[in-house]
């Protein structure tokens, strides 16, 4: 019998890797959407051993001789392969970079600050949080010096990769500083707009749960979710999660405002529409995976921010929302209701932040991580750091810490290195959008219509479809003619805000 | 450094093993509530995944070794590690005697066969169902002879082992024979009784799922249900699933009769206080799991039938019914519900018999899984031998095969030797219950006022807390005296049908 070709033994390998992955997946769904609160210890442990089990055999020595291998024949090799063949060595490079049981105690240090803060944030309690939020900053720093020591760069660049591979500070503090001094003049011309013209008229609730969730699926359904593959749930904190071939998104609904929760909805659909466009033929592969966490965030923000904030999409979805919750009058148009959808204001809450004050919340955590991940900046003064650097950036300043250094979950579940990419999203998605419907008119009136295929047929040709075979800034090029860039993103401001 | 211990060594072995079990229960419970049917696929490979890093684990030679060391210094350990012990040799012998690869096979079999199960059994169309089931049938009887083999025992009782530790058909054979004898007679003069008094006041519905839900959960909770521990949700099958930390409980609902739903609640509850009532400090061990399907079931027929169906409870319940469905009047009356209660019937369906008819089902389907893994039955042949023994031990012969052959979803999961494990917990059940209400005269009279803590502190010290440290024969006679044996279950029967 010949010795079995390296690199189809490498597929087998990651292919049998992502299917714990993937049950890992469906543990942390079920961690956030129905488990009781009594469980957490034990799912964490449980959790933690699929982690184990993973990093075991990312970092199992035969898996290096093989990768050797295969990377002297790669020639032989297609280009997927060739390309599965770089994420290989990407991911084998992550995991051997931390040991096991760094890797167990982050996973369990991360379940245990999460279910703390669950109780914390309602109660504004910081010094409840505080010691198992540093004790997370303790192992997520090792983590990171692990990793920078292995990729010969900053440990907050190190983390950076996991979500955004290849992404590099400087490229992030050129994009941020362009922005950062773009925004405040024009926010402050959008801000005066807005008062000039006065508010929407109210869209008075309550909006009854059963009809917002009935909204939802029917908006989701429309846009192309499909529903044998997937579920809407409820959390905390709106996610998508799940796999490519069972999307798990939620939402979390108010009573009071449909809007939340819709937009919310279409925002993790965007997500959960990635995932599943993912090619099959690639699928629990290294090359068949999303290609980093800011191409993700483009396209649930392309979904919600530049679709369904849009006049078009709005044209078509006014009389769903008028039937679902028998309304009418003037207060239903889709003019009025797109005035809701664009309103800016300085608020404290990144989730509920209109697109034009958002990445000042982004550019403001990330000052705050790099800060901590270098040692500048503690738990214990992230309280006073939080409200002085919202002073600054956002313009706003929060009152407690529940609004303030507690509202994100990212730092509690070890996700350092994960907010650039929500505004490096925003700028890939409108830099994506305004190439989609420059290459097909009929994108922007077929979503008019209720159709979104011809944009999900762009889409699946030009971001979907590539998954991770190239790399973000190659997708980019070869999406828009260009590398990232701010200019899409601030003409879609300008247009949409003191143009419309 | 000394040798680390090998019992030790063994725990946390088995610990490791144990948490990827715990994972894949999840991911089963997940597949009959929540899983989009377009996922099935894909879960089926994660699930097989789960088994073989299990089966990995539980063949490693290593283990075989340290096994071989802890039991040569057996004497060292306490009583309960030396049973402990015990335990792991016999789980050892279940996985050492199944290649991985039919581990593997018939996993992803079984989850097939479930899929089309689920549409080819409201279809009525065996036809559809028959390739797949000869395809888990086939390979159950090649891990039944690979079993028997290790065992030295006949094929089906090494697929009984697992379910039932130590069980012995001769056993089973003496206990079925005694009740065949019994039933047939004592069935004819209960329903000849009931004829005589007529048919209960019927109770009206229609009864909206939310307050069926309501009705459940609030009995659940007064029984001693831990919710911060569990969850109650609903499958095509009601089943317990989940973990001890994490019960995950289902039931089915009928808006025509609650009393469907109801019972299949107060059933798994039952299952699941069990699995909650093992010792947490044998958590994750051998040792420490529950001891057998038949003991499991006990505890289910224990709430359901020998309480939940009595004069105390129903006294207790009445009027928690009539407020949850505003119903009042003499059909709401404890005495009322207590007959539909017992209602004695020859029906087709095996969920939904009663305790006088169940066991006739029981000996059906043992009689007909014999003949199938000894090669004597075919699928092929399934349906005519399944109206035949339905005929001769029912008395009812069913029209379709829908509500015939392919009404259980156990042999669909290749789960071959677990049908006897139902009949022996009625016997268990009545014996047991029989034995804590002669102990304690306090239970039954706590029971009427809605307060089951004398109950599960006698099951506590006589049944959940032993957990598999005794043998189910060590258990029955510890706990009632004797061996099991029918002649509680049929004094149960006489003085509920007869004479009550």
């Amino acid at each position: 019998m010949p010795a079995p070709d390296p690199y189809l033994a490498l597929e087998a390998r990651f292919r049998r890797m992502a299917l714990v992955d993937e049950a890992r997946a469906l543990l942390g769904w079920d961690w956030a959407t129905m488990m009781p609160a009594g469980s957490a210890g034990a799912r964490a442990e449980q959790m933690a051993e699929l982690d184990l089990i993973v990093h075991a055999r990312a970092t199992d020595p035969e898996l290096a001789d093989l990768l050797a291998a295969a990377e002297d024949s790669a020639d032989r090799l297609e280009f997927w392969q060739r390309a599965n063949l770089v994420e290989m060595r990407r991911l084998w490079r992550h995991a051997g970079a931390v040991p096991a049981d760094l890797v167990a105690a982050l996973t369990k240090a991360a379940s245990a600050c999460e279910m703390i803060w669950r109780e914390a944030r309602p109660a504004n309690d910081f010094a409840r949080l505080r010691p198992s939020l540093a004790r997370v900053l303790t192992l997520i720093r090792e983590v990171a010096a692990a990793k920078a020591a292995v990729f010969d760069c900053a440990p907050y660049e190190a983390l950076l990769d996991y979500y955004e591979p290849g992404g590099r500070i400087a490229q992030i503090d050129a994009l941020f500083d362009d922005l950062a001094g773009f925004l405040p003049d024009f926010t402050q011309r959008v801000l005066d707009r807005q008062a000039l013209r006065g508010p929407p008229l109210p869209l008075d609730g309550p909006f009854p749960l059963d009809r917002q969730r009935a909204l939802g699926t029917r908006l989701m359904a429309a846009i192309g979710f499909p529903f044998d593959h997937g579920r809407l749930d409820e959390s905390h904190h709106p996610f998508s999660g799940g796999t490519p071939e069972d999307l798990r998104i939620t939402t979390r609904y108010e009573r009071g405002d449909f809007t939340l929760a819709l937009m919310a909805t279409l925002h993790e659909t965007g997500h959960a529409l990635y995932e599943h466009g993912l090619p099959k033929r690639w699928r629990r592969q290294p090359v068949g995976a999303a290609r980093g966490m800011s191409l993700h965030e483009s396209q649930s923000l392309l979904i919600e921010m530049q679709v369904c904030r849009g006049r078009e999409f709005l044209g078509f979805a006014a009389p769903l929302i008028r039937t679902t919750f028998c309304r009418d009058g003037p207060a239903w148009t889709a003019d009025n209701l797109a005035r809701h959808a664009r309103r800016v204001r300085r608020g404290l809450i990144r989730v509920e932040a209109d697109e034009v004050t958002y990445p000042a919340h982004v550019i403001q955590r990330t000052r705050l991580e790099r800060a901590m991940i270098a040692g500048r900046l503690e738990v214990a003064d992230l309280p006073t750091a939080w409200r002085e650097t919202m002073a600054e950036l956002v313009g706003a300043t929060p009152a407690d810490d529940r609004d303030g250094c507690m509202q994100d979950i990212h730092w509690i579940g070890a996700d350092f290195g994960y907010f650039p990419t929500y505004t490096l999203g925003a700028l890939a998605a409108a830099q994506l959008f305004a190439a989609a419907a420059e290459s097909d008119a009929a994108i922007l009136a077929a979503i008019a219509t209720g159709d979104f295929s011809p944009l999900f047929a762009w889409l699946a040709a030009n971001v979907h479809g590539h998954a991770s075979s190239l790399s973000g800034e190659q997708l980019m090029t070869a999406a828009t003619g260009r590398r990232l860039d701010t200019k899409a993103f601030k003409a879609h401001l300008r247009a949409r805000y003191l143009e419309d």
